[in-house]
């Protein structure tokens, strides 16, 4: 007979307690309208809509907000297994030029994880599914879990 | 005699020029409260306070605002010339967490400017001149001017 | 009644006549003892023994073997679709240390391809199927063709 | 009267004695034809000839012995303070295509040491001083020292 109480989570129901932790105090995704569409272990997909407030002189959205995005559903993939991990390093390719009211769509993906390093992998899409944007991020584990 | 309508502006006066007009209209600077401090041909110094808006679940302030403040010290530093220039790429490494109030500041500098492609380094410092963050970002060049 | 002559090599076919061409005039490839593995549209698999004259004073194996493994992949992937394409960028994170005759074998695959500029993610694992490295490069397409 | 024996070497002194050391079991270094110019603290300048073995299909240097030279000279560079320290990631970006017989110098400078976290400006030049290369390499110090 096994004990429920130290029964191991599923790691994909493990994933989503900690995405709703982060999320409840997770004041910038709020302030940008971030909305998570899914998160499993080792991968978040969230969207954003690129509001007048994020648009730059040329008229189109200024590339850190889609590093916003990007940063932030690597930060909810790399958390997902509940160490509290921070991304140290993160290389973004610009594909595309995104306009006001776009929905953008970021996916992280873990490429690599081991030991205390990992990578992700985020590619931002338009709402044509046009990619926008790629993204290889570096992360490292601290001591310390979300829940 | 030299025919003054004919000489070339100073490069430095130039980049002042184009900075002043693409500061104009930079909603995005504005609402992040950065500040021009200095801006030379290849060169280009801002700063900016971390706001409350600014940080994240952890109580620091989210990677992406630094981030916008080096991609806006690149942008500042490679349209100096007045020849219209995008980032493409931007390789960032965080150094230091960066609390609530600091303030700081990114210097970009012109690493490489051959052809249509440039190569910045930009290093964010925080008031204490610890450095927070240093970043290589790959511009390039594109059709138009600025001024 | 179709046409033969007008008829549309089919990309899989077309992306290992791509390879052979490259691969018969490719001296850094033979003599480093790069072996390809299998070659599609937008991606490739290739693989090279670490050899003593790869090894550092450390006694692993130096970092641009593996960079040149990756990179080397990457060409062979980004050429796939028989547009001239190089490597204007690459990115690359070391995971693990390669020891004196391990097999090393790097996977590239197109995360993007829009307009003459192209991503491709190349990861390295070593015999017991570990990643040693994880790669982004970011490719541009100039004129002319391979085959 | 002080003790010579206690006397704190100088760090430029200490930079030349470790990468003498690291110089004479350095194989790879050596097959390359990689010379050391210069080394300092926090910086090494080194030289290589681009050989008939570097040469890739298209005739021209293949890009993994330029990074092999500008990782050589980070490695030579972020070892100078005498503490074991190996690089975790690196960012190459690609501005020349580099020709047969070609004498590259590779000069890599700190841009940031804090904690275990170094980060390295690499720049490469051709016998005509025009940047073939840059890179930014992130750097983490491991228990160990080198002389």
């Amino acid at each position: 007979m096994t004990d429920p109480s130290s029964t191991q989570p599923d790691p994909d129901r493990l994933a989503e307690q900690v995405a709703e932790a982060m999320f409840s105090n997770d004041r910038v995704s709020h302030r940008l309208g971030i909305k998570m569409a899914e998160v499993r272990a080792g991968y978040a997909r969230l969207s954003m809509t690129v509001t007048d407030d994020m648009i730059n002189g040329h008229g189109i959205c200024h590339g850190s907000y889609s590093f916003a995005l990007a940063d932030t559903a690597c930060a909810y993939a790399c958390n997902s297994h509940n160490e509290n991990t921070l991304s140290q390093a993160v290389n973004i390719v610009f594909l595309a030029p995104v306009a006001l009211g776009e929905i953008l769509t970021a996916e992280a993906e873990e490429s690599a994880n081991q030991g205390r390093t990992s990578v992700y992998q985020i590619k931002i899409r338009n709402g044509k599914d046009l990619l926008v944007a790629v993204a290889q991020a570096q992360c490292r584990q601290v001591p310390g879990r979300i829940v």
